[in-house]
C-alpha cells in the first residue's frame, strides 16, 4: 500500500494552476504500489493519476523515466504519458517533493496468470524493446549483477535468520554469477519490473504497461529472464513451461532471439531471481517498524533460483 | 487505509454480469476509509464506488443505509446512490462479503477547515434532516447514551495506560450523561458521521456528503453536536465559535431550531464526544498486532469533553 504524503486542497489547488486541466473535481490516494504516493485526480478534462515521488525513486533519474514514457507513447505504445503544464513541463514539485501527472491507464492487472497473459506480454516486451531504440537518454541497471554484492554484504550476517543456510547458498551464487555473467549481448532499453501489476489488460487485450521507475539500460533478454520468474511460477512454486514457452515465443514472433540470447537465458535467470531476491531479504532486514508496506517474501525467489539452477539449456522454458 | 478484500478479475467479471455497466475497464483500491473494503471501478459506463462490507457493518442494517442513500438521491440531495442490477437489486455479495456498487461523487474533503466550509455543512444537514423526514425505515443508534455503558466496561481497566485518570473521569462523566441526557428532542434520521473526510467539495461548494454507514435515528441537534467536536476545534484544539457559528446559523436559516435544543447542544456536544472518545479508546485498546488500520487518538476527544464540561449554554457555540 502506497500514498506516504497527504496533500492539502491548497497545495493541490495552487499546483494544479500550472495546467490547463480546468477544475479539480476529486483526489483519492490509491492502495496500490510501494514506492511512490499515487493518487487519482479527477479534473474536468478527465482522469490522471497524480504522483508524488518518494526518496526510493531518485531525482535525477526522473527525465529519463517520464521521457521514456513520453517517447514510447508518442511510438503508439500503451503506456501512461506525463502531462506538461502550461511552461511545457511535466516534472515539477509538490509538497517538497518531484511531482507529475500522469495519464490515467484504463486496465486490470492479473490476478491469476493464464498463459495467454504471458502470450500478450512477450509481444508487448518485445515491441517496447524495438520501440524504445530512438530514446537517446542513458541510465544504468544498478540493480544488475554489479549491485548485487553491496546488497548481500548489507544482508549476509542475518540473512540465516530467514532461512537456514541462506547466507552461504547466496554467497556461492554470487561469485559464479559474476564469474560467469554473460557479456555482449543485444542489449537496449528494458523496463525491469514488468511483473503482472504493472501490466494492464481490458477483457483479452493488453492495455498498456505502467509503473516505468526501475527503467534501464540492460540485455533485452534479461527483461525476458525477469518475467520468466515473475510471471511463469505457479502458486506453489511449480514452473509452468507453457507460460514461458507462450511468453518467448510471442516475444520471437516481434524480434527474434538471437542463439547467445537463448544460450544466456538460464543465468540471465538465476540473476534476474537473485536481484529480486536480494532486494526483497534486504528490504525485510531493514523494515522499519511500523511501515505501512508489508515486505515480500524474499524465500519465494530463493526457490525460483534453485529451479534455473538446474536448468540446462532453453528447452527447460518451452522452446524446441 | 482500508482495502481489506483482494478481489479477483474472474470474481470481479462474473460480479459485473449482473449489471448494465458494459465493459470493465479498471479497478483500483482506495486507501481511505477505515471500514470496508473500497475501490474506484471504471467501465464503459463511467465511475463508481464498489463496497465490499466488511465485519464492522452488519449485513442487516445495509437495506437501511442503501435505501436511506436511494431516498436522498430522489430528493434531489447529493449523495452516492446504490446502483441497480439487471434484477433490481443494490445489494449482492461478492468474495463472500456483501457488495454494492454505488455512484462516484465528485469532490474533495477539506484537510483544513475554513468557517465557510461549517456554512455549507450547516446547510446541508438541515436539508438532510428535512429530506429524510419521508424515509420510513428505522436503525436505532447503538452508540448513543445507551451503549456507552459496555464499551466503557470493555475499557475501564486499562483506560489509564492511555491518560492518567482517564478511568475516573470516565465513570463521572457517564454517570452525568446517563442521569442528564435529554428527551423529547425533534428526532429523525442523522447522518451520525459527518466528519470532514466525509463532506466533499469542489471549489467553494458543497458537492455532497458520503459514508451512510453510521446513519440512524437519533435527536437532530446530536448531529449538530458531532459536528460541533469535528469541524470546529483547531488542531491545537482551541474551540473556534466562528466555526460554530457558520455551522448552526446556516442550519437555522433551513432548519430553525427549537429552544430545548439549543439548550442541549453543551450536554449533547459532550456525549458525542464520549461516544468517539470511547469508540476510539475501544479500538486502541482492542487494537490487533499487525492491522492496517492506525488507531486515532482518544484523548483528543478527551480534551474535547473537557471544553463542553465548562460551557453554560449555547452562547458558546457563537450563537447570541
Amino acid at each position: 500500500m502506497a500514498v506516504y504524503t497527504e496533500v492539502s486542497d491548497e497545495d493541490l489547488g495552487e499546483f494544479l494552476t500550472q495546467y490547463d486541466l480546468g477544475e479539480m473535481l476529486s483526489l483519492k490516494g490509491i492502495a496500490e504500489g510501494v514506492e511512490n504516493s499515487n493518487y487519482l485526480l479527477h479534473t474536468e478534462a478527465g482522469s490522471y493519476i497524480l504522483t508524488l515521488y518518494e526518496k526510493r525513486v531518485h531525482r535525477e533519474d526522473l527525465p529519463f523515466f517520464l521521457g521514456l514514457m513520453e517517447h514510447l507513447s508518442a511510438q503508439g505504445f500503451s503506456c501512461p504519458v506525463p502531462i506538461k503544464g502550461k511552461d511545457g513541463e511535466a516534472l515539477r514539485e509538490l509538497c517538497g517533493r518531484p511531482a507529475a501527472i500522469i495519464s490515467y491507464l484504463e486496465g486490470l492487472w492479473p490476478k491469476r496468470i493464464h498463459p495467454w497473459h504471458c502470450n500478450r506480454l512477450g509481444r508487448a516486451l518485445a515491441t517496447f524493446h524495438l520501440e524504445t531504440k530512438g530514446f537517446d537518454l542513458r541510465r544504468e541497471n544498478n540493480l544488475s549483477v554489479g549491485g548485487w554484492r553491496p546488497l548481500f554484504e548489507a544482508c549476509r550476517g542475518r540473512a540465516d535468520s530467514v532461512e537456514k543456510g541462506l547466507s552461504a547458498f547466496l554467497a556461492e551464487e554470487l561469485d559464479y554469477l559474476e564469474s560467469n555473467w554473460p557479456k555482449g549481448l543485444p542489449e537496449g532499453v528494458i523496463h525491469a519490473d514488468a511483473f503482472p501489476d504493472n501490466v494492464f489488460f481490458v477483457g483479452d487485450r493488453l492495455s498498456g504497461i505502467i509503473d516505468f521507475y526501475f527503467a534501464c539500460n540492460d540485455f533485452f533478454a534479461y527483461e525476458l529472464a525477469i518475467c520468466l520468474n515473475a510471471w511463469c511460477f505457479e502458486p506453489d512454486n511449480a514452473f509452468n513451461a507453457t507460460k514461458a514457452r507462450q511468453l518467448l515465443q510471442a516475444y520471437q514472433e516481434v524480434r527474434p532471439l538471437k542463439r547467445a540470447e537463448l544460450d544466456a537465458l538460464p543465468i540471465l535467470a538465476r540473476g534476474s531471481a537473485m536481484r529480486f531476491l536480494l532486494t526483497r531479504l534486504y528490504d525485510l532486514l531493514h523494515h522499519p517498524e511500523g511501515a505501512l508496506v508489508t515486505p515480500k517474501d524474499p524465500t519465494e525467489y530463493c526457490r525460483k533460483l534453485r529451479f534455473h539452477q538446474e536448468v540446462r539449456g532453453p528447452g527447460a522454458y518451452g522452446l524446441d
